[in-house]
């Protein structure tokens, strides 16, 4: 499949390989979707919304009731991902996995609620227990099981969470072995003392916790053999101490996306995070995405070349809510376009180099 | 208004800076459309072709006659940047500034033929007279002319002509003072031995022509004085020596486009020296410019950074045609959209920090 997605790609009236990353593209969705004419179709962002137990001792530029506020502003069509998404074509998706706030029921918002008040405060104990976390992500699977049945082929991926940053520094240290320090960013915006109070934060959290699972096993990709611990395992345990439910949620719908054959588009930090985790548990999952930017959240990029993963956009956003990956679901519907519709050497009667 | 724009854009529901480039694009369209509303108006990409006399002496790894090929190729719908544009909702024009080929009268093709035959050989003398070079100036700006009226409010360049890389090199040159090495590239696709033949024939270009104007004048943006030169009179002398018949169609085009007020959409390594014959008769002409994308094709990274022009992709395309510009719409589309759809922190009663 491979070599005739190639010649097909070669055949198009261009020279070789002059469009350049649009040509990767089109070659990777071909073999997601196992054809020579691959298609997006349907394309969703799947928001998940949750707050942090640790939000409160001061890890976040805003106030905890900023999560709801915006969970808010989502349903009233007025984010920025809303707007974005609109101008794409993606349909909206969000999802109360467990934000401190009683929404009651309402129109458009799924109900993944794990925990009422969110998570616990992970400088103090476990974030959420493991049965919380296997919870999350079999309501993040269960949301894409739905999805893959109306045809749905292509989800990117959002958040919202005050401190949800912090959670992801803490867990993209622990999965990958990168130096704490250099993926804790100022996520929303603090200032030079917000960011020096939120390492020292961080760095508690970590030293807590004697009985974390050593670095060494888990910063090479899964390749375990009978006999050693899987890595998927202590992934799950570094999720359930640091985790929030929304990035609980997205690694059980990514990991779930992949399985029913999707090309899952890759936001920023927060979410590249719930990736690291679900990588961990099924590293052939990294097949099957497309990292859509590089966030300005410093760790973002750190990441991205941790997972050999080539951003396709880089313009210094770091908003988060999937605005990356809306942005840049044009670029996948070119690439497909392109393969199917573009005239080759011999159809147009171009004459060759 | 650009405070206005910039108050607008810093209350939406976002942390401040947040969208990044996005921001920056909101603020340039909303300065030259002079609103707080700014919108993209029925977009358009100018694709001029003409054909080179020096082509035949081995500066591209193509033929000649794959100009009036690809022409065809875009009144049938096949090529790149056909695909490309319809994905965005953008229309093209295709002029003919100067193909060696006759087409005959041909809907969808704007004849703007200036020689029925391509430009002249610079290995010899000059491409084309200070006459032909006004009048195919002229002929851009009533194409431009005749768009605005319509109220298309934004542009993109493209262009084809086999062997314009080596003009583009040649103009990029003489207009910047970059080393005439490091912006000569393999255009479509030369290999080692043709990448040496195009720079040695190229250093040759610029030898036989010793009453060309001095660099030194020329590197500076236009600042000159009563007495002096004016700069944009020694780039028409050089646009004429060197210049294909579609560069600088698409060099008056877009002095026109800027004169109407509309968005300057700017495609890769020949578009760009197209700009900077622009740039060198009204260097305002900037304001107005969006950089769509960073080529591959040596020597464009060097044009950019001489014009401090942030391309906003940068996905190894090297295609031409205008394929970069199209892939930029929907950024300018979103750009447009977050600043007039979204809720500010009042409107959606969300916190701030």
């Amino acid at each position: 499949m491979a070599a005739a997605l190639k010649a097909k790609i070669d055949g198009k009236t261009k020279p070789l390989g002059a469009l350049g990353r649009l040509e990767n593209l089109a070659l990777q969705i071909g073999l997601i979707q196992h054809t020579l004419a691959p298609c997006i179709v349907q394309p969703h962002i799947l928001v998940a919304a949750g707050d942090h137990g640790a939000a409160k001792a001061g890890v976040s530029a805003y106030p905890q009731e900023v999560t709801w506020q915006m969970v808010e502003n989502f349903l009233a069509g007025g984010a920025a991902i809303n707007v974005l998404a609109r101008q794409v074509n993606a349909q909206l998706l969000i999802a109360d996995a467990g934000v401190a706030h009683d929404f009651g029921p309402r129109a458009g918002l799924i109900d993944a609620k794990i925990g009422a008040g969110g998570t616990a405060n992970y400088l103090a104990g476990p974030a959420m227990s493991l049965a919380q976390c296997m919870d999350a992500m079999q309501r993040g699977a269960a949301i894409v099981r739905d999805l893959a049945a109306t045809g749905c082929n292509t989800l990117g991926f959002g958040e919202m969470g005050i401190g949800n940053t912090a959670s992801a520094s803490l867990l993209t240290h622990c999965l990958t072995g990168l130096p704490l320090a250099e993926v804790i960013g100022r996520g929303t915006g603090l200032d030079d003392a917000g960011l020096t109070h939120k390492r020292a934060l961080l760095a508690q959290a970590i030293a807590i916790w004697p009985q974390r699972p050593a670095l060494g096993s888990l910063a090479e990709r899964s390749n375990h053999e009978d006999g050693e611990a899987d890595p998927g395992v202590a992934a799950l345990h570094i999720l359930a101490r640091f985790g929030g439910f929304e990035i609980t949620l997205l690694s059980g719908a990514m990991l779930a996306a992949a399985k029913a054959g999707m090309v899952l588009v890759i936001d920023g930090f927060i979410v590249t995070s719930a990736l690291l985790v679900a990588a961990k548990i099924a590293p052939e999952i990294l097949d099957y995405c497309v990292f859509s930017h590089c966030s300005n959240e410093a760790g973002h990029r750190l990441q991205l070349a941790w997972l050999n993963g080539e951003p396709l956009l880089d313009l210094g956003m770091r908003l988060g809510e999937g605005t990356g990956a809306a942005l840049a679901l044009p670029l996948l519907n070119a690439a497909c376009a392109f393969l199917n519709e573009m005239a080759s050497f011999d159809s147009a009667g171009v004459s060759r180099a």
